[in-house]
Order: structure tokens, then sequence, then C-alpha cells
């Protein structure tokens, strides 16, 4: 506990902090959060930090000091399945399907992914960056620290490349953490149709190599579904990527079970996505590898499924279980992690804690990034969030209110009410 | 179209307009909106605008000029159901639920109701308009223009009054309209426990009579359902509302078919609210004396309901749907009428208009406020939004993002990003 350095850059006192190490709660009353470089230096009850520190150091303890009473700091949502950067609206076709309209009508008036898809080639590199950075703001004031976003609206070299290179942008211009992910393999581009096995190719030899040399994404996610890409492909795919040494993670089972998770476990995926129709063996195989199951409730309410992923499985089998917004113009426009930790609950069955764990802990470990965040624990990412609420089930509960009061990222104030 | 007077307090000129009038989009394209003494004094296209008055007038055309290019000018919401008055947290009770406690034990730990009633007994009228300010600061920074607030935690005469007592400081204290209702027939008060119907006496001798000669309720509302109060009560209790000039209106037929609503229209009320359970006769019966339904999506979604209201048949009969928050801490904390609008959508099946309808004009009629609130002609409150959408259907389709410009009440701007 004892610290020789001069000073913290901040300290937060008087919170109560659920620091959601390993996946619980562990809630410290009164609690004080000592940062410095960027780092969590000091977590604990305030008590102990004035014997450790107001008295016995000849420096200033903190250039600044915040005062956090009747308030919770909780380690900041870690939004680990997103695809943030797309051009162009599908409200329309939302309001054309409640009007009547078949999925049918309205693919033949282009609607769709290839409508997005579309709209992501048209648009430049500096205008996807200026949309993307408003939804980033957004999840930002929304208490979001950590958030990954996937290519696969290019589904050509050019064009998923200006997307990965749109999420480096927003990485480099925004306090939050952005972990990006190639998912060329999101759908069969237009010009590819009746040829699937030849993007897979184009994926595999032209594609993958770029990404991996312009070090420009931290993983490579597939859509393995009927109306996507097969198994076998998917394990085409996953070979590629392994071979360069570039973790995999998988759309899987969200509409079919065609295996795609038991495959993935094989690969050690970092997550499986989705999963409402994982059978009990590829619950058990990601069990035994130790996959993370990456929840989407906002999709599954948006697609009005009834079929919910086996949470009771992924419970007794001990696999961490994760929440996302998913947000996409197509089937998530889900803006905000508090609504898919409610949706978490009240669809899926989760306990506020367990919603929180998918968050936070559990989304960071879908992203490799558990030793670093999703959790308050001395040495690691000082990203936390300042809410204004009187437990943390709160969250989980209210909806249509996300009661912030400051999100701090990597030691400093992203935003401030 | 012309207007003799000086000038108009403040005009919005580019902006796309949903009037809302009729409850259809009724859309005007780059639409101009002139304000002034609160009243919409000039609506229509900007081209026609110029024509009219900046030609003709020897005077300034307004005190101040807002350019909304890009933006839609849409009704503020008229949230017609909520119980937002409360005092004290139910999202334990959440907690427990979902980590598997009964209602049944939830209720011997002095949970439901009977704790919001404790809570708000127990707190004093400026604590209670202390919590209920920052509800409605959040609504109004969510674009709800009015918004009607029941009683119904006091179930005593002292504790009814001093409910309705902060309804009507809230009123007074923020721009938006508040509609206050009385509900003293929310519950049954434990002291009443096994003698309903001398509780029915207590509100109908007592109460009633005190909250007519103090004017502060615009309605009387009564829970009508197996667990609260008969339909014999209920229709002692409408005599009565009704023998004094109190409209009523009713919780009716949501978790079983009592027949309330029919008794509803027999009695001219506003609205039925809730209505999951309501059969084709009652659909009938409030077709035919003009009663508005009012769908309240977010108490059918936490409590995981899986029948809906007879959407398609108040289509059919020309019954008006609004659509309200229900905010309550035990079945609906839900806080945002967009949230709503979506649920609406995605749990009910009505169309992006349809639900605007619902939040807007339809709310209004639900609260007999339509001659003067939710939609925008001419001679009407103005009351509207300023919304950074690309179309009205935006704001059914996004979830947990709201995206307000401005909102405007009484023709002043009271809250701007």
């Amino acid at each position: 506990m004892t610290n020789t350095q001069a000073s913290w850059d901040i300290l937060f006192v008087h919170a109560d902090i659920a620091t959601m190490a390993q996946g619980n709660y562990n809630i410290i009353k009164d609690g004080a959060i000592g940062v410095a470089k960027g780092k969590i230096q000091w977590i604990g009850p305030f008590d102990r930090l004035k014997i450790d520190r107001f008295h016995s150091s000849p420096h200033p303890i903190a250039d600044e000091i915040i005062d956090c009473s009747g308030k919770w700091i909780l380690p900041g949502f870690v939004d680990c399945h997103t695809h943030l950067i797309w051009a162009g609206s599908r409200s329309n076709e939302f309001e054309m399907r409640l009007s009547g309209a078949s999925y049918k009508e309205i693919a033949k008036q282009g609607g769709g992914i290839a409508a997005t898809v579309g709209a992501v080639r048209r648009a430049s590199e500096d205008e996807l960056f200026s949309i993307a950075s408003r939804r980033i703001s957004h999840f930002i004031s929304r208490g979001t620290t950590c958030v990954e976003i996937k290519s696969g609206y290019g589904l050509n070299l050019e064009n998923e490349l200006k997307m990965l290179a749109v999420a480096e942008r927003l990485n480099q211009n925004f306090p939050l953490h952005v972990s990006p992910t190639f998912l060329g393999a999101h759908a069969l581009p237009p010009e590819y149709k009746g040829r699937a096995d030849d993007y897979v190719d184009l994926i595999i030899n032209t594609m993958l190599p770029k990404v991996k040399s312009q070090g420009i994404a931290c993983a490579m996610d597939v859509f393995c579904e009927s109306i996507a890409f097969s198994t076998n492909q998917t394990r085409r795919l996953f070979t590629a990527a392994t071979d360069i040494g570039l973790p995999v993670k998988l759309h899987a089972e969200q509409l079919s079970d065609s295996g795609g998770a038991a495959l993935a476990a094989q690969f050690n995926a970092l997550s499986c996505d989705h999963l409402e129709y994982l059978s009990p063996d590829g619950a058990k195989a990601m069990a035994h590898t130790g996959v993370t199951a990456v929840l989407l409730p906002g999709a599954f309410y948006m697609l009005k499924e009834t079929r919910k992923p086996p949470v009771e499985d992924f419970i007794r089998l001990g696999v961490p279980m994760a929440l996302a917004t998913d947000l996409n113009p197509g089937t998530s426009p889900v803006h905000d992690m508090a609504t898919v930790m409610n949706m978490g609950c009240v669809l899926f069955g989760l306990t506020c804690e367990q919603a929180l764990a998918g968050a936070t802990i559990n989304g960071a470990k879908a992203l490799g990034l558990d030793r670093r965040k999703g959790s308050l624990e001395t040495g690691k990412d000082a990203d936390f969030v300042v809410w204004d609420i009187e437990a943390p089930a709160d969250l989980s509960y209210q909806v249509g209110i996300t009661p912030v009061n400051k999100v701090v990222i990597a030691g400093k104030i992203a935003y401030n009410v």
C-alpha cells in the first residue's frame, strides 16, 4: 500500500466502489482510488488511505482530489462487439417493415446490409470519421471507456482498410481505447455473388496479409451462418489468421446451430458472439478452451428472437459472459451499454451483478484486454465511471436514463456532467 | 397567414416539420414556425413565409431567428401516464427477483408497492419535490414538454394531498406543463387490509371532496384489477368523481379482463391504460364513446408480459392510441419517451408514425388537452422539439440515444444542447 512517489495525479475519495475483480461486485464502501500515469496506483477504503498516505507522506497526496460522496465508482464499460463505423441510415427499412413490407421487398429496393456497404464504399474516410466521431462522443458520455470496432461494410481491400483506418483515427483522437477487428468475412459482397469461396480466397490472400502488415487490427472476426460463411470457409479463414498470429473471434449460432462455436474453440478464439442457437456440446467446447461468450440482447430484441442463449449452461460450465451493444444500422441500433445491461437482465435473466461483469471485466476478456482493463485493481488502467446512483443494480434497472457523473479514461476526466 | 402584430418572439426556419395534425406526419419540408405569447402564430413552408412576412411587414419579423437547417421539428412529447413522484429505490427488488427470490418473499421483506408507500409517507413535501425535480429535468432534456403525474403512493388524505401539492410545485417551477391526476385508488393501504369498501368510502367521502375543493387534480384514476379495486368499487368511485365534475381514467385490463374498460367508457373516461387483456367488446365500447387507449410497453417489457394489447382492433375501430412511460419504481422504471416509442414499434407492432402520434397528439387526447397540445398548428401551444435526426423514424428506431437539439416549451427554449 505504501508508495514512494511524490504524489498521484488525481485522487477520488468517498465513493462506494464495485471493483468487479474476479467478476464480482467486491464492494469497497467509502473507498478511494489514487491514479498516476494513467494507472490505478492505490485502491481501498478511505480509512486505510488516511493511515497510509495522509500522515506519512512529505508530499501532497495528489494534484487533484475529487470528493465522490454519495456516488458510486464502477469500471468503465468495455463494449466488446460493435459495427460502429457506417454511413447512411436504415430507419426507413425499420419503418417499411413495420408498415408490412417483407425483407425480400426491402432487399429488392436495395435495402439490408447491401445498403450500408454501398454507403460506406461511397463515403470518404473523412466522412466516416466524422459520423463515427459523434457515436464515440455519445458512447463516452454514457460510460464506455473501451470499444471494439469491426470493419465489414467495405468488403473489398480498399474499403476494409478504409474502415480500419477510421478506427485507428478514432483511437488517436478520442481518449477511449479502440480495439479494431478485421471482419472482411461479414457478408458476401454483391460482386462475388455465387462465388463465396473466391471471396474467401481474396480475404486470405490479399486482405489478411495487408491488414497484418499494417498492424491495424487486433483480431479477425467471421460471420459463420447459413446466410454468410460456412464452417468450412470459417476454418480456412481461421487457419490463415492463426498462421499470421492474429487472434480470432466468431459471430456464431445467431440464427441456427452450425457448429461454429466448437470450431472457434479449436482455434482458441477470444470470443463467440450471439449464440442463441448454441448446442450443449458447443458450450462445453467453449468452456474447454476458455472462450468468452458475448451476448448481444439488442439484436435479439430488435429481431424479436424468442430463443435465448444458454445462459444457465454458461454459468454451470464457467464460461465468462460478456454483454455488448452490437451497435449497427441493421439489427441493433443500440447506443448505450446500460440499456444492454437492462436487456441482459430482463430478456436473458442475468443478475445485475452478472450484467455488470458482462459490461466490464468479461467484455475486456472478450478482447484479450482483461489484464489491463475491466476491473478496478492496482496496476490496471484507470478507466472508470463515477455514477450518480444509489446501488450498482440501478444501472441495470433503470431504462432511458444513464446517470453518469464523470467518465475517467487513463486517469483523465474525459466527460463531466 | 397574415399577422398584424409587430413581430414574433421567436422564429424557427429551415426545419423539416412533422406537424402530427390529425395524427399523421403531415410533413412540411423546409418549414418555419413563428411564435408569440407562447403560441404558434404561423407554421408553413419557409418559401411562403417569405412572401407573407419578409416583404410586407414594416416591423422586424421576430426578435430571434433560429436556423434549424438539417434538423427536424416535431411536437414535444406528451407523456400521459406517469407515477413520477416517489421516494426510495426498488432496484434491490429487481436484483432479488433476478437472483431467484419470489414476489412473495420480496413482499414479506416489505417490498412491492408497500415499500414505496412507506417511503413516500415518510418523505417531506420538500424531499419529494427535490427528487421529482431531477426526474422532470431529465424528462425535459429528452423532449417531453407535457407530463401527467398521478398521486397514489400516499393512500391517505394527508399524503395524497402532499403528492398533488408536489405535482403543483413542479408545474410552477418547471416550464413543462404538469397535468395532475388523483389516484387514491391505486392500491389498498395496509391499514385497510380486508376493508377495501371502507377505503373506497374514505376516498369518496373525504379525499375526493378535498381534492376537488383544492382544485389540484385534473382527473381521477383508478386501478381496476383483481389485485386492486373491483369493477363495482370502480363504478362507485367514477360516479362520485363524475358527480363533482372530475373527468375519469382507468388502469384497465393489465393482468386480466375485468370489464373495466367498458365501464370506463360508460363514464366517458378520458383514457383506459394498459389494456393487454382487453376484450373485443371492451375495445368496441371504448370506440363508441371515444376513449383513448394508453399503451404502456415499458411495464409490458419489464413484467415480461406476452399478451399484447389489441392494437389491430384499435386501428380498425379508430380508437386513438397513446404511448406513455408509466414511469414508476416498481414495474416501469422507464425515463424516456423515445425508448417507449421504440418499444411500441418492436413489442406492439406500431408503425413509427403511429408511435409518434401516440407520444404526441394522442397523449394530449388522453389528457383532454388536444385542443392546446400534441400537434403543431396555428393557435396551439408552442411546445416542440428540434431534433438532430434525418427522419422522424430515427426516433423510434434508435435505442439508447435521444438526439435532442432544443426543447421549446410555450415558445421559450427550455433545453439547449
